[in-house]
């Protein structure tokens, strides 16, 4: 099996995680997930969004977020910016991240149920929020959403995504990222789509998977990109987030079940699965509720524990 | 991505999944469970097993399920049998089944721990069951548990694995099945140690995969399988039963989430999965609980029914 030495993972549980909880978190409450996540080893972090406080009440304390998170070096602070104005907002705190996440969906009918307004119009609009964070210093990464299929429109044509995907990149995007917005991902089409997105895309730009686990085939797909030469994953700890459709479906794969995977077959993440597995818990307490996440109830594999 | 253009399922719900269930259902609703599964394109089912009544009293009445249920024809009708009056006691209705199952453990602690002797003398009373099982027309299969790693002894030596496999075979099964039986494989290893199989027992045995999805690695176990030639499986509608260790853990992958991944990767499997749905979500009601299926909570991938 033809597998990477090792992966980078971006947590994405503070934004993606937090989004659609129906409980709205404490700023200190996200403060010390955030702290914590950021002692586990985990390479990247996206902390939070500047989105309208109307729309997504769940995250209207960025500006508190970014200021009193205590992260230490090395560990990379994303922001996902929805628009100019959110990405104005995010400049009074500088200092306080390192990357911005834009996004747009891949087809039509989803990015105007996301954002009313054509994906040409999205893309205008990231390639100005792409060319102010740039000369800010920020790296950028290009999200492009419902790049597997559309709840709208079924099937999405891979050369449409890697089209929007080169955009991104010649408007300085130096990631893109590929989200299998409501899990309609399997493992064949990844795998194809992973090896002819580099095709299409060159080496030039960083090429990240963000599945869903809606129909359990989370790891799977993680699996399927490894073998097609990905090495970016997005994930979040326990499962938390990503989009709730179908109704009652799971979100995001869980980080600590991406992590368990790859330290099993030998692919490095840097990331301390126990650790990881507190915030997950200490996050499965706060919200009362079991989360999704296999690892957190199963532990890592550990014969000595595991015992009858 | 290499992969089969077809796969045979075998449903081990009705015996696997129910076994640790705390309730014990009554004869009536495991027929009802099983002709409905019968009906759905299943190639093969394993019904029951004739276990000693007091260790597991949730199959006791295993001739009578036996006797009652209505499989329509060719639908490969399976028996777990434990030991040589296992067998006296199934062949008392000989028309009522065509293959059975005999297990043995791939570790001495846990073969002792689950029937009390030695791996030698497992293989013993197996050689012995299938040669009277043979001489019946029977078709046997050997099942070898935890065979990717032991809750004991930790790794378990592929190369041990096979030699147990190979003995099997020689005494007269026609299949051997490989059981991840507490969810400690990892996709790499499933990888290699089916390709590896292969080498070791040629083609003259079918090799067939038998996952839990203990720490959500059910699907990419199965993908890796599947990729290293394996085209043979045993799944569990709903994810019911496996083994629940650690305690809280799912078991058994689920047979909807299989069939809902090869169906979308174009691997044909025979099964109607609206069907399958179904008995999944009336064991779901019978049981009164949230079953861990993944594709019972999210339905197929339609996305004329994923809008929001």
């Amino acid at each position: 099996m033809n597998l990477p030495a090792h992966v980078l993972i971006r947590e994405v549980g503070p934004r993606d995680g937090l989004q659609n909880e129906p409980e709205i978190l404490s700023t200190d409450a996200k403060v010390a997930m955030i702290d914590a996540l950021a002692r586990t080893g985990l390479p990247r972090i996206e902390l939070t969004s500047f989105v309208r406080p109307d729309v997504i009440p769940q995250l209207s304390d960025a500006a508190e977020v970014l200021a009193q998170v205590d992260i230490p070096p090395g560990v990379a602070r994303s922001v996902l910016i929805p628009n100019e104005r959110g990405l104005e907002k995010a400049l009074a705190h500088r200092a306080r991240f390192d990357e911005i996440n834009g996004f747009l969906s891949a087809s039509e009918s989803h990015n105007r149920a996301n954002v009313n307004r054509p994906v040409a119009e999205s893309l205008a609009g990231l390639e100005r929020v792409f060319a102010t964070a740039r000369a800010e210093g920020l790296r950028c990464e290009g999200v492009i959403s419902v790049a597997f299929g559309c709840p709208y429109e079924g099937s999405v044509d891979p050369t449409r995504v890697f089209e929007l995907a080169g955009a991104l990149a010649a408007a300085g995007a130096e990631e893109v990222a590929f989200g299998d917005t409501t899990g309609m991902a399997n493992p064949r089409q990844v795998g194809e789509f992973f090896a002819a997105a580099r095709a299409a895309l060159g080496d030039g730009v960083q090429l990240t998977a963000h599945f869903h686990n809606t129909r359990g085939q989370g790891l799977a797909n993680v699996l399927a990109a490894l073998e097609a030469g990905c090495t970016s994953f997005e994930s979040s700890v326990g499962e938390l987030g990503g989009c709730p459709v179908p109704k009652g479906a799971t979100g995001n794969v869980a980080t600590e079940d991406v992590v368990s995977m790859l330290d099993e077959m030998g692919v490095q993440t840097g990331v301390d699965l126990p650790a990881l597995l507190d915030v997950a818990r200490s996050m499965q307490d706060r919200l009362g509720r079991p989360l999704g996440s296999h690892t957190l109830v199963a532990g890592p594999v550990d014969w000595q524990n595991t015992g009858v």
